[in-house]
């Protein structure tokens, strides 16, 4: 099969917001698989706002991405040659398989997809590392207990909009922060949020103060900035903060902006705490499982934000993460 | 007795350091106490970096000192006259009595002391609330497991030289962050700390490089500001950063300086907690005991710097804490 794979590559490490100058679209004849291999075609593509982090270089859970390698992206590939006595042509798996139409891999670190269970794409949301995200930092991290008052930032993204709907789903009231009145009609309206509130429009503070009058139990947070400040000011006492990313920050060209109101950890008794994912991977199944049903109940709400478009399209595409341009999980749609 | 009780209150609200304008001394007559009350004579009185958080008009884990009031603060009484069945004039008891020459009680919220058990300056220190502090803050909040690294800032403080004596007991390697070459040298010379940074002359986040090179498990903050974020960046995976308090930034007339390096705790798994003392009272006996056990032992030094002085020394004597003018507990000695 004599075809091109197209791929992106980390040009320069950029400064401040990424530029398209910042990537390299090159291109390579496809090899086949060699024995105990098995070569997939993308067909889907994730874009999540810590891809970022792995710009830069400097030490983090992950080895930044070299200079001139193919961009780390998790993606889903239907296997269209194989050597591999597990997977057969035809079949759809997930992992890391960087921004390209076409990769190798001998099935380490990839997970089978079941389509039956859900669309493709929801593969990559609710049932991929969004939802594992979600899911694990709300309830492990968060330590969420029934009854209390959650509030989530970046709740129209992947991560923020399946936190809110987990939270409600576990007896607690839901607050949801979001830029924008269509996002949060839709926390309200469609995801069944207790309450939205704009931050592109409104005090987060005081708002936060009138939705959340005895305090807020677990701060789920993906953006950092002012709005996590504001969230700091409105803490219960034994609050959990979450930490799982800082959206607002990432782009900084100089220091990040730290939390001003750090102290009310100490008046509050409460605690800030980080994580990765990845360190729950060997409990991913039991949370796909519970998710699944929750999807299959009609009971959680997945959305999909796609764009259409080649490998080509994920410079601009990647971008729109930062302009809160997505509802939902932002996915580059190769099909 | 026709004698005269001298107080300290407070003039006004202090914006940026308290200055001598901010205090009023005052005098009123004693008066003999109540049916099931006590008078006290104070001895010796404990000023803490804390007292200058009490002087904000802000929600805080205890109401702002009120303006006019007499200033709130630990001491340790003597009893000189007694209409209370369980106090007799002579013992000697510890509680918030105020920044006064003379207080009346109805033993509520005191704790009697046994002079016996260790001089009486050293109730306001290893066993008073600073010994409180370090023990629950480390080892609860903390969680501190054996073989771990510890660092702790205000190290030659009275909390902080507290809580390098007590990981070191717990078979800790402890690294203590202080201010100037008299501190350090005591700090390693005569407590036993594996290590001293001297933050006036040196890069903190390099010598916390050096000095723990595989991460610190359990960091305790007393300052906040530059030091934290030093300290944020040398975290160990699943590390948990103490914040008892910030004495960097109590002063500010405007916003905290907020840990520009808080995406380490995600990075690295880490918790960032806050706590107050008084939540653990009904624990102070277990505390006090293996406390007192430890000094009985010889195995952990105490020490006070007393400044002699009547109650009008006490506005002058209070900011000796925030220029790091006090090595181990700073009391006013009124004997």
């Amino acid at each position: 099969m004599p075809v091109t794979n197209r791929q992106i590559r980390l040009a320069r490490r950029p400064v401040g917001p990424v530029r398209q100058e910042d990537w390299t679209l090159t291109e390579e004849p496809v090899t086949g698989p060699a024995d105990g291999w098995f070569l997939g075609r993308t067909r889907y593509l994730s874009l999540d706002p810590a891809m970022r982090g792995w710009l830069d270089d400097r030490p983090s859970y992950l080895p930044p991405v070299g200079l001139g390698e193919v961009m780390r992206a998790g993606s889903i590939l239907e296997v269209v040659e194989s050597a591999h006595p597990d997977f057969r042509v035809g079949e759809f798996v997930s992992g890391s398989f960087g921004v390209q139409e076409y990769a190798l891999s001998d099935g380490r670190g990839t997970r089978r997809i079941d389509p039956a269970a859900a669309p493709l794409p929801t593969h990559l949301g609710a049932l991929g590392t969004p939802g594992m995200t979600a899911y694990f930092g709300l309830l492990e991290v968060g330590a969420l207990n029934e009854g209390e008052t959650v509030a989530v930032s970046g709740a129209a993204g992947a991560v923020g909009s399946l936190v809110g709907q987990i939270a409600k789903l576990k007896g607690c009231r839901v607050i949801g922060i979001a830029g924008g009145p269509a996002k949060c009609a839709w926390l309200t309206e469609e995801l069944g949020f207790d309450a939205a509130v704009d931050y592109q429009t409104e005090d987060v503070r005081k708002a936060l103060r009138t939705h959340a009058p005895d305090g807020i139990d677990v701060y789920f947070d993906n953006v950092g900035g002012t709005v996590l400040d504001a969230a700091l000011t409105r803490l219960a006492v034994h609050a959990r903060v979450v930490i799982c990313g800082a959206i607002s920050q990432y782009n900084n060209e100089h220091t990040v902006q730290g939390p001003a109101n750090y102290l009310s950890l100490l008046v509050r008794r409460a605690r800030m705490q980080g994580f990765v994912v990845f360190d729950y991977v060997t409990r991913y199944p039991e949370a796909a499982r519970e998710i699944a049903g929750w999807i299959a109940d009609g009971r959680l709400s997945t959305r999909e934000h796609l764009v259409k478009g080649g490998v080509d399209a994920f410079p601009e595409t990647f971008q729109m993460l930062f302009r809160g341009a997505n509802t939902g999980k932002l996915i580059l749609d190769l099909t």
